[in-house]
């Protein structure tokens, strides 16, 4: 998708069927944030959950020696309090507060609270605005609610949308690295949903330059809402999740220790396979396979595809059709009083200390099974996307970039509750819904076919796949640094 | 719940907190079948899948002798018209016809096409009955379905539901059965929806004697809609698949070859756990139990409980709020041009023929940690039906009796596969979308909580639970004739 600034130099990225424009972010830049910011004095960061208090942190350092002040408003009672006085956002200086007072004072008001909250509270913020206001999300959810519900935002008010792809605690940490590494930082998408005054685009752009996104691109609120809510649930969290349960049951059932399963299955994704992606791209990683593993992945990726196209299709018609967010209202009633279920306790997570141990001494390869399946379910995922006619940014960020870059990691430091348990309420109810969807299309259509010999036309459509040149571009934009996980 | 008839004679089952009237069934009371279906000449059969199948046959042979004629009516170019006409429903004798042409001429319309079916061609269906003519639903989806869309059955015609609790197959093997042990046949109950004229409970009750029920108890449509759709999610086809693959997994891992594995967990299921709560209750497996045994019983049912309470609660929030119709119409839509995904292709089913073929030599035993899990997870749909208020006839029915004596002996006699998909399309969905919810639960919640001591509240609340009273009510109405799966 095209767009203009007044303020920043854009770039523009090849992609399948023509040109986007993107924004090339960087530290340089933070000099013309006042110019973009024009007309906002103040900015409030309602929430302090995990992007709440990344945006919040990213904000006040890029405009320091700048006259925008960054305030967080919290809910009363908010148990974030403590944290957020320790960062320096205080009462005393003005910049800690109430979230409707703190909504009343400001000139851009970020929110981002959780989105059960925002569903039940957002009429009460939208009340306290000031005229001009502009609102600003991090997330489609809420144009989502108001579908849902005959609801709207109120007229008169600017709605933008930035969108880092990739969890809160990673924009922070990629934001801090790149103090050393200019550029360094987590993409992000851009929706100009509401433009009353015309300011809304180089507002939305400066947001995204002052979070540290290295390069920016456009899409709207609707189809960023589809992509992130459907992505989670799919190779992000939900189908990796039940693809290294599925693949360690199945190397395990073959024989293998616990150690060695694990190293086949969860190690391998986010080790080896993540890195090839990160550094290389997709089919890297089927072409630095011998040709034995070759056919083995060729096998594997055949026998997955299929199945996991159409557990994304299924997702994909359910978040569309608002079922799915039904269903986590719901859940969220039911969870009012309780712990969300414990996701991760099964064996194999057992062996992953083990496995850690022993990372530096022992090289773990590119188990070609396991990339056939994680490869294959990668363009599912692309290629539902790029059916329903989402930017191939958003494409490649969503089914890519983000799992390699930003979450992968997680898992790859601890455990698949590290990676899950760390994202938004939606993502980890969601993926607690469709891990074992796609474990048992894994278990019982995909392993079962698994012998049957490699369908030469999917393998084509993969090897020619006008997603490569897409995530290739997305490459030259981003340094490659590599999120630094405690 | 207590209903009286002009027709038949009546009996009272002590249930928890009171008393609910029941109609014994009998091949005895077939002589005063005229009078329940006075007014009705023509019984019209909408469909010939399982259901319409065996209701059509079944009815044919009670009303045999009696002026009441049975048609089946059939959508253009249906696949069933030769099945049909093979067993003497043919277009020369006027007792098979197009579907439209045959409800205009029924003063019974008994609506047994697929919900789907049912949701797209309704109006036309209720625009061409006669006056006075009566709707026979066997599965309350259609209430649901016109609550979704704001639509509502035509005035003036009677509404009545006779669900019989089990599936078709059985309907029909069971009634003919039946020839043998007077009273042999499933389980159903009756709802009266709207009553114009004051004939609807015995023509209720007229036609599910006719159909051979060894009991009838009274529901509501909305009340049998959501036990049936939750029911068939959790413990009757979605849980059980889930348990077993789960139990065979954890078998398998802890050093079980496969056919002790499968005997372990789906033949101890189907074979001697689901003859033991057949025959005598769900107490009486862990009564059986030898001490050690009983702890481990004991260990199971405490870690397994809670989580699939957990679940069986989600599924009935969304059954009852919609949702989980809305992915039943969606399902439908993707599947138009595709067969339903494979169910049951895991590795354990490879198994089952050896297992089967060993029996008579063998004899398996009720395994405690899967009479453990399997209990629990009944116990769990128990109580949250119980809580929903539904009507303790229906409670046992939906959650025991359906399962041991009519659904399990088809995964016994084969597989899971078996048992799955020779149930209604909306059941097929829904064991393909809860079935890996359960296996989860179990495997990354339960398991890993089994080894933690038992909860003496827990157990005690089972051993004294107000179902086992309900459930011997049950069984003394009930010849005990096990059904005969080829």
């Amino acid at each position: 998708m095209t767009f203009t600034s007044r303020v920043f130099p854009l770039d523009t990225l090849d992609v399948p069927g023509g040109t986007e424009t993107v924004l090339p972010g960087g530290r340089h830049l933070f000099p013309l944030l006042p110019e973009a910011f024009a007309g906002v004095e103040r900015i409030g960061v309602l929430g302090w959950g995990p992007q709440g208090r990344a945006q919040a942190l990213n904000l006040r350092d890029s405009l320091a020696g700048s006259p925008i002040r960054v305030t967080v408003g919290l809910r009363p009672g908010s148990r974030s309090a403590a944290d957020a006085r320790a960062l320096g956002f205080t009462e005393e200086d003005g910049t800690l507060g109430d979230w409707l007072t703190v909504a009343a004072a400001s000139d851009l008001v970020i929110l981002l609270i959780a989105d059960a909250a925002l569903a039940a509270h957002h009429e009460e913020i939208f009340g306290v605005l000031k005229p001009g206001a502009v609102i600003g999300l991090s997330h489609g959810f809420l144009l989502g609610h108001l579908r849902e519900t005959g609801g709207e935002f109120p007229p008169g008010h600017g709605v933008i949308a930035v969108c880092p792809k990739g969890m809160g605690d990673s924009v922070r940490r990629l934001y801090e690295q790149g103090a050393e590494v200019n550029g360094a930082g987590i993409n992000a998408s851009f929706a100009v949903h509401a433009d009353p005054d015309g300011r809304a685009t180089d507002l939305a752009l400066g947001w995204s330059v002052a979070l540290g996104a290295p390069y920016t691109f456009r899409t709207t609120l609707e189809s960023e809402y589809l992509s992130d809510i459907v992505g989670e649930r799919a190779i992000l969290l939900g189908a990796v999740h039940g693809m290294v349960e599925s693949l360690y049951g199945r190397f395990r059932l073959a024989g293998d220790d616990e150690v060695t399963a694990y190293e086949r299955s969860c190690e391998a994704v986010t080790g080896p396979i993540a890195r090839t992606v990160s550094r290389a791209g997709l089919r890297a990683v089927r072409e630095e396979l011998g040709d034995a593993e070759r056919d083995v992945f060729d096998r594997a990726y055949t026998a997955a595809y299929g199945p996991a196209r159409e557990i994304v299709a299924e997702i994909y018609d359910e978040v569309a059709d608002g079922t799915e967010l039904r269903s986590v209202i719901l859940a969220e009633r039911r969870l009012v009083a309780r712990e969300m279920s414990r996701i991760g306790g099964s064996p194999m997570w057992a062996a992953a200390p083990r496995v850690q141990a022993r990372r530096g001494q022992v090289a773990v390869a590119v188990e070609p099974f396991t990339a056939g399946v994680f490869v294959a379910t990668m363009v599912a995922q692309i290629d539902e996307f790029a059916e329903r006619g989402h930017p191939w940014s958003e494409i490649v960020n969503e089914s890519v970039i983000e799992a390699v870059d930003s979450l992968l990691p997680y898992m790859h430091a601890r455990d698949v509750a590290h990676m899950v348990d760390n994202c938004s309420r939606t993502a980890r109810l969601g993926a607690r819904r469709w891990g074992p969807r796609f474990q048992a299309a894994y278990e019982q259509v995909a392993f079962p076919a698994a012998e049957l010999p490699a369908d030469a036309k999917l393998l084509k459509a993969f090897d020619e796949h006008p997603a490569h040149q897409a995530l290739a571009a997305a490459a030259r934009l981003r340094p490659s640094v590599d999120i630094a996980v405690a």
